[in-house]
């Protein structure tokens, strides 16, 4: 079943319209009166509608029930990865939030290549949150991940390190398995870091730890940028017993 | 390190000899007399050498030491995945190299839009080989990666199911977990099988089931096609203990 996003304010009464850009998506998928649809606030809760009239630029939906979506994880996972070249973050921001993240979350590190100055940051921000956005309605999740930069590694660290579980994975760890960080005790929110192409430097993963992070290994093969975070995602979920 | 793979038929004596197109990637990575480099026979022995010579067309290597590569996991894994759309089969034999795939296979499905005749097929799959190998050398794998087409989905059930654990992840399962199926029993060999963009029809689903694969779910969220089969990998590489 189609699903639109609308905000948790929209919700009023027992209709919705849908204009704009959910209105376009909508006319694109052909949707007619009597078409059912799920509408979700973007805080965890769907409505099931059902359309029941569409006029120029708008689609009226009745509410016919509500309900948890169903679709989030028990635990909230946010994606620290150090900022790459190219699309590869794009990729990332729509995989991670298929896998069910909550957040993704970018940052500099000594050996970024890519420094965009504020504004075009800014463009890419708004890029970044609309492909979360897309990505979450496909794949019908009870909520948009939000895409955050922060200024410096530092800040990423400190932010990283307030989770319940804080993992730092580095491929110069050989000992201490992701597992066994995993296991050491319950979380219910978690942070995932990993760093740029050409890897952390070695003072950056000591800084790491003395923030709190674990230092965690993914296996002995070196896992490419944008593969590491979303294998670490994959290995969570199943751990915690998403699937 | 750099990494090479040379066939096990080009290991004879103490030195080993790098031409064509690793002669030039070496040239590339500006390996000079006295540089180290590994070579990996691609069957799981790597050997640690020394640039000895440097003349036109060739890098001779004088080999120091060899051992097992230590970089292939204990399970072998391999996926099979419906022939998708455009590139995406190539992000995910990158992808499933990276993280330990032993084989990546590729067939058709009722909804598959992709549907090359032989020509391009073969042609297809000389790019694709190529892919493992160039991903398996710069994951240090100590293995490359088959890539093979099946000319049904009748012949991939068939061949899935000879493995000791083999799966088919179906959106519309939502009872049976992929942890139960992993904690059934040992395994030493696993099929990993996915459908195609518009996913499989509830038939495949049953004749799938019939021939002997676990029909699970990856978790509530809908995921790609190219995210479900490296969530499946990423997921059973934790399970078994590789991170």
């Amino acid at each position: 079943m189609p699903k639109f996003f609308l905000s948790a304010e929209a919700v009023t009464g027992d209709t919705l319209v849908l204009t704009g850009e959910q209105y376009n998506h909508a006319k694109v998928l052909r949707l007619r009166t009597g078409d059912a649809v799920i509408v979700c606030d973007g805080r965890g809760t769907d409505y099931r509608c059902t359309v029941s009239e569409v006029c120029e630029g708008q689609m009226i939906l009745q509410i016919d029930s509500s309900g948890s979506s169903g679709s989030e994880a028990a635990v909230s996972v946010t994606v620290y990865m150090a900022l790459p070249k190219g699309d590869k973050l794009e990729h990332v921001i729509q995989k991670a939030t298929e896998l069910g993240a909550d957040a993704v979350v970018t940052f500099p590190t000594a050996r970024c290549v890519s420094r965009p100055d504020e504004k075009s940051l800014r463009k890419k921000l708004e890029r970044w949150q609309k492909i979360a956005a897309s990505a979450a309605e496909q794949s019908g999740r009870g909520r948009i991940p939000e895409v955050r930069t922060l200024p410096s590694y530092a800040a990423a660290l400190k932010e990283a390190a307030s989770a319940d579980l804080s993992v730092l994975f580095y491929e110069n760890e050989e000992q201490r398995t992701f597992r066994s960080a995993i296991e050491a005790a319950p979380f219910r929110t978690a942070a995932l870091m990993t760093g740029p192409e050409g890897g952390l430097e070695h003072s950056e993963v000591m800084q790491a730890e003395a923030a709190g992070l674990q230092i965690c290994t993914l296996g002995s093969r070196i896992l490419r940028c944008e593969t590491a975070p979303l294998c670490a995602l994959s290995a969570l979920m199943y751990a915690v017993g998403e699937f």
